[in-house]
């Protein structure tokens, strides 16, 4: 396929990043993901953070090609990948928290949500940008399953259980793209989605 | 009014920002404001970062009592404070980009869509929280306004044109909030606007 179009601003803050960062170990692939980071956060601390598993990528772009579905965790997630979704393979697009009207008791709502969209889309790419509480839940969902999702990002950002949850999501077994630490967001998780889709759009034969 | 109700998480990882930024000189109603920025980054930057003018929260709550409009620039800014908008002062909410449906000859979207909206709501609440263009479009209109916006909130980032819009902005003489360097984005700019609307709540009778 020809590359997507791509708005001059866009390529020149690239071409910013490319000068600034420097030399590198990144494979091409994962590079375009950090780029897309850096160009959404101004903050290059991400290079140290960013943590693709092997066959990650790979996996993530044959099941946004063959029109997986996508559950976000929040809208945020939602708008700002919504967009690149409807230019290239217009993959279902599920939100966790609106999936559920209250919390169940205990959780947030989030993570309420969540459990609902693993009972119908567990073959989903799972993106989490905002609450620790729905990865924890569906890494406690997918250890024990026997189809894991093909990817999770596994981004969220802040300072209660942040850390724990991208830990449990450290140790599975299954095809992820984290960042390390307490940062990441909604931001983030869209860059990842959109860079994603991007890869796999330019894939095309 | 009594206090909004926040998540006991939302309670705790404020409780932990306060304990590892220990000591600082912000006064109460510029610290509510970076605290949310950093609850939304974990990014503790920010806090030699973000510039309030003197007066900018005052005039920002006043606004946001009286039912002022709110112009943001993107979905995602939106999407970040709508809900809390909803849960106080309900202020028409307006995203600028979604007001254009192409850029006009030489502009971004975003831009062509500020335009408009300035052209409708001069007086409202500005918001730019991703594009660079849109601020400095603002504030070539403002800048010979005989009314002024009660506040300019303006936190892109990236690479491209945002040094230059951010200086552009400091050098006005309007009630601003910035976030001095590249960083910024929407998360951040939704987490202004939430301080502000809490702030404004509780200041009520």
């Amino acid at each position: 396929m020809p590359p997507l179009s791509q708005h001059p601003i866009l390529q020149e803050s690239f071409a910013r990043i490319d000068r600034e960062l420097g030399r590198h170990d990144f494979a091409p692939e994962e590079y375009a993901i950090l780029r897309r980071i850096i160009h959404t956060t101004a903050d290059f601390d991400f290079a140290q953070r960013l943590k693709i598993a092997p066959g990650a990528i790979a996996a993530g772009i044959q099941a946004l090609q063959s029109g997986t579905p996508l559950v976000v965790d929040v809208g945020m997630v939602r708008q700002g990948c919504q967009g690149m979704v409807q230019r290239t393979f217009n993959n279902p697009l599920w939100t966790a928290v609106d999936l559920a009207r209250t919390a169940a008791p205990g959780q947030t709502r989030t993570e309420t949500g969540l459990l609902k969209a693993w009972e119908q889309w567990p073959e989903a790419v799972y993106v989490i940008g905002n609450a620790p509480t729905a990865l924890q839940a569906l890494c406690d969902r997918v250890v024990d399953a026997p189809v894991k999702p093909p990817l999770i990002i596994g981004v969220p950002v802040g300072f209660v259980g942040v850390l724990e949850a991208k830990s449990r999501l450290a140790a599975l077994a299954v095809p992820q793209i984290r960042v390390e630490g307490r940062k990441g967001g909604s931001t983030v998780a869209a860059a990842i989605v959109n860079a994603l889709l991007v890869l796999a759009w330019e894939a095309l034969p």
